[in-house]
């Protein structure tokens, strides 16, 4: 995985910094706090909070409280991220090159460290400052559609039982991944806008920038699965096939995905309202892609 | 485990009317769903959202979002009864008399269940009709507190981590029941009395009285498990003993734990700031100690 370009630093400091201080303090000799710290610094990249501070930033909004709701996003995107890797969800061991948090910590402090995340962004984006308390609750309910039963949770749910299936089309394998990975992807950069104080119709095309991307970033991955080596895409490769797992290689063949990837993030840079062609938003897309090429 | 007092009826239907429309329309063809709906209605007491709604209507409260709040609570309570359930936590498979989440729908499932009713509970809070969007936002916060990382999952953490230890102290012991169950029924009075406008002072008597009963209420279970058969329990009975586990009545003895029970439920009453003595909060409190003797 490429570093992503140096100007997008700032934000991923000031996303780190906020997490830094959200568990600053209190409950740092408690099993379940360790566990959060360390898949809180496992390395990500940042994508969602950068997304919602990007947005933010081209929305014209100044809230000090961004950076800390972009933690919020980076502590629900790591909860999901632990709860998947348990031995009944994906028994996963590797994460970003690290052991996941289950063999790190033991399955119930993973467990444990996956619920105290999801619980306290919730209190972030309750409490970030300089956002109207009107907005933060709006936020928090546009959250909760896009990470709940009707959207991640609900999709996750969706791709296990279609591992038991055969014979997924490729409306199925999209509805999956609009829901498992699309609708956070979708909703970071609406939640800046959101923070930013934007109208209704800016947050639209905030939205539908994060959906198109949301599904190219998606297609990237699954090729990734497939073209990919482990260094790449920082967890072990050729997972998807091994389990007959739906994939667009697998459906549309590899050009054909690249192809569909590149078609979407175009989509993407023409859905946005306030970026130009070659803002950091249209850069950010434009990486999606770069890594599968 | 005996009916609860008849007057209580109202506010648990309204909980429950209020559960019902909160998963009512999409999604139902989804496992998750379906798992979360299995345990929502697994016949809890409502013990928690009854507290919120008694207080809500102590403190002079009349927000419609009330009954809303209430079923927030319970997602949660149910949440957290899923995951404790699960195979890599007490490894329960029986709980109210009946099949636990995971026994009837799978591990998967049931930690997606549990993750999706924890957030849903969120947007209840968020989106609660008639209270002033800052409240809804000191809510969650104050919510946050009592159930993440310095609440409920540090505590059990705490209690994970104490099975391993001989010779707990009864302050230890204390520890982690504060964290592990009070710091949530003491929320929970509080929350109701902050949605109908309260003063800090009139939230801390609450929260004082919660915290009180917290504290009775493990008592009771701990005798429950004890001198209780699994009917009066709803779940196996004699499992404390049998892990070696540290209880009130194995440190204590049973007779001095019913005593302290029995005065923490008169502390209890008299933390109140507007219930009087023959209030429903009186009578509630009164209600806990009822079962153990």
């Amino acid at each position: 995985m490429n570093a992503a370009p140096a100007r997008w630093d700032a934000h991923r400091k000031s996303v780190e910094r906020a997490l830094r201080e959200a568990l600053d303090g209190s409950g740092a000799d408690n099993r379940v706090v360790q566990a959060m710290q360390y898949s809180l610094t496992a390395g990500g990249k940042r994508v969602r909070p950068i997304l919602l501070l990007l947005a933010h930033e081209a929305a014209g909004g100044r809230a000090d409280g961004a950076a800390q709701a972009a933690a919020a996003l980076e502590m629900i995107h790591t909860y999901s991220l632990i709860h998947d890797d348990l031995p009944c969800m994906d028994d996963d061991d590797l994460r970003r090159g690290r052991a996941t948090c289950h063999v790190a910590f033991g399955e119930a402090a993973a467990l444990l460290a996956g619920d105290a995340l999801l619980t306290h962004a919730f209190a972030l984006l309750a409490e970030a400052p300089g956002v109207d308390p009107a907005v933060r609750c709006r936020m928090i309910a546009t959250l909760v559609g896009a990470i709940g039963y009707d959207g991640m949770i609900g999709g996750q749910m969706l791709d296990l039982d279609a591992e038991q299936k055969d014979g997924l089309s490729i409306a199925e394998l999209q509805t999956i991944h609009e829901r498992k990975t699309g609708a956070f992807l979708e909703a970071a950069p609406a939640l800046g806008a959101m923070a930013a104080g934007a109208t209704d119709e800016v947050v639209a095309g905030f939205r539908e920038y994060g959906r198109k991307i949301g599904l190219a970033f998606q297609i990237a991955d699954d090729l990734l699965d497939v073209t990919g080596t482990a260094e790449d895409a920082g967890k072990r490769v050729g997972k998807d096939a091994a389990r007959g797992k739906a994939t667009y290689p697998g459906l549309l063949g590899i050009d054909q995905s690249r192809a569909r990837a590149q078609e979407l993030v175009e989509d993407a840079i023409r859905a946005l309202p306030c970026d130009t062609a070659d803002g950091d938003l249209a850069v950010l897309a434009r990486y999606i892609v770069e890594r599968i090429h």
